[in-house]
């Protein structure tokens, strides 16, 4: 497997421990509280009409009129995305998540890192992570729509995009036909990535094609009465989202104190220039906080948000020690 | 999508009522019971560590040296199958389960529904379910290690086997290289479909290509710790086991007592010939009891096994009122 956060085992096979905070991972710690469930969410085969419970809901609390197809993470959009055309030239903005290049790469594609926007255009497929992971850029839906028209397919990963809808393609995605595919995550901004599930927002045939490669019962019982749930939560997710951009600039705020430049931030991560990346990581595992690393930068650390007020005052205290 | 078992909505739609007994499908209704789940089966990415796990103790119940790879259901593994090689020619046993040919075809492979054995032999890929689903059919495994021989690769549902080890290729596999894949489902003998879990048994390099093939994270967290759970319960299996084959055995007599003639039979579910298929659904719908009909077969009706006395009495009083 590629390098990921979350990778907590090898975390407590290198330093010991049990009692970990993972910070590795741009997760919610907050998650969704998971409700009693129907018996059937875990016996019975998902019924047509309950996959399309959960979608029409996950279409209300993104804003679109576009299709929304239920898959198993974001994850298992990426995976399709490269089987929707015939493998051509496929740019990726990078740096990025990097299961994008790997999916796009393993089916065929030419597969280019672009240092920007511009440098995509003309481009069979286009991927943009907004915002983006780990530097948290981020771009207008106003300019996205423009890429839109520039490239053969535009498609935009808005896995940590919940919590600032102002930057979400997906109001208008309607308009944009089979040319933008716009993928949503489920588990981080919910806090529930156990559950796997995730979205591909598209015009109705490409949605019908993602159907087809996903094949049936593509997402689980559980995931389905808890996912329909979450998306009709208004308030639980008018409260995440506040609590969630308060705790990214309190966060900020430490590893400012503590020496680090702020790369970049969104509402479920923040990352910093800390000039020994494995050091610092390294410092943060003697406390038994796991943070992600990067293998193409020597610097870059990223934190997600601490969940509770001992594991704050962990985090604190671990920065405030410095690098002994 | 395709016609399967479990589509209660469309009953429950066209015959009203919400009691419904649902034996249109093959699962175990006294499913295995879910165990209290740790927080972070919720919260967190699987660890590959856990995913470890649970294909250790999956290893174990099938008794097997092969590699075994923990995928969102069989039919998952059914998805991944016709992208191991180029489409070539495929010979699918007919009358079979029918997401195996809709899979390959849709990959571009060239399908022939064989009659037996025999007429699959020199196909590129041969696909067999064992035992066969809907028709009872069983085939030693040694009858399979030699068609493997004379087939590029030979492809084994064994969605339908756990309650029937010594029909299973998996304790053989070892020897058969990279030419053998056994699929195995989670679903069906542990009453938890909703969980989506299957396996796939390989040899090393096709089980490494199935992992790429699935990306990361394929499995949710609840079904790794409710799956590794199960395999370890062996005495839960044993009784499981003896219980299904005795009200099979039970279900098989009450409905030939009803003057319909078996087809076949499994631990599983019974499949009859009543001379109008779509008249014996609708007497069973009246009493809420949903049942699977074939669009291949005016006569063929499939049901699964009642899960408590309560729906014996009522399978048997409707079946005794004959076709008022």
């Amino acid at each position: 497997m590629r390098d990921h956060g979350g990778d907590l085992d090898r975390a407590q096979a290198e330093f010991g421990g049990d009692d970990w905070i993972d910070l590795s991972t741009g997760i919610n710690r907050v998650p969704f509280p998971v409700p009693d469930l129907p018996p059937d969410a875990w016996t019975a085969l998902p019924t047509a009409r309950s996959i399309a419970g959960l979608e029409a809901a996950a279409r209300d609390a993104f804003r679109t009129t576009a299709a929304v197809v239920a898959l198993a993470g974001a994850q298992a959009a990426i995976q399709l995305v490269p089987r929707l055309a015939p493998p051509g030239r496929a740019a990726v903005l990078a740096p990025s998540y990097n299961e994008h290049a790997a999916a796009l790469a393993a089916q065929g594609w030419a597969v280019e890192a672009a240092p920007d926007l511009a440098a995509m255009e003309g481009a069979d497929l286009a991927v943009v992570v907004n915002p983006n992971n780990p530097d948290g850029g981020c771009w207008a839906p106003e300019v996205l729509a423009g890429l839109a028209g520039r490239v053969g397919r535009l498609v935009v990963d808005e896995s940590f995009a919940d919590a600032d809808p102002g930057l979400s393609l997906a109001p208008a995605l309607g308009s944009h036909g089979e040319r933008v595919v716009i993928l949503r995550s489920f588990g981080k901004f919910f806090g529930l990535a156990g559950l796997r599930l995730g979205f591909a927002l598209a015009g109705p045939e490409t949605a019908a094609r993602l159907r087809a490669l996903a094949g049936p019962w593509a997402v689980g019982g559980p995931a389905i009465a808890i996912g329909t749930s979450a998306y009709g939560d208004s308030g639980w997710q008018a409260e995440t989202t506040a609590r969630l951009h308060a705790d990214s600039a309190r966060l900020q705020a430490l590893l400012a104190a503590a020496g680090w430049r702020t790369i970049g931030a969104t509402a479920l991560f923040v990352t910093v220039e800390t000039g020994d990346a494995r050091a610092a990581q390294a410092r943060l595992a003697r406390a038994r906080i796991w943070s992600r690393v990067f293998p193409y930068s020597p610097g870059w650390l990223r934190l997600g948000l601490p969940g509770s007020p001992e594991e704050w005052d962990r985090l604190s205290t671990a920065l405030s020690r410095g690098g002994e």
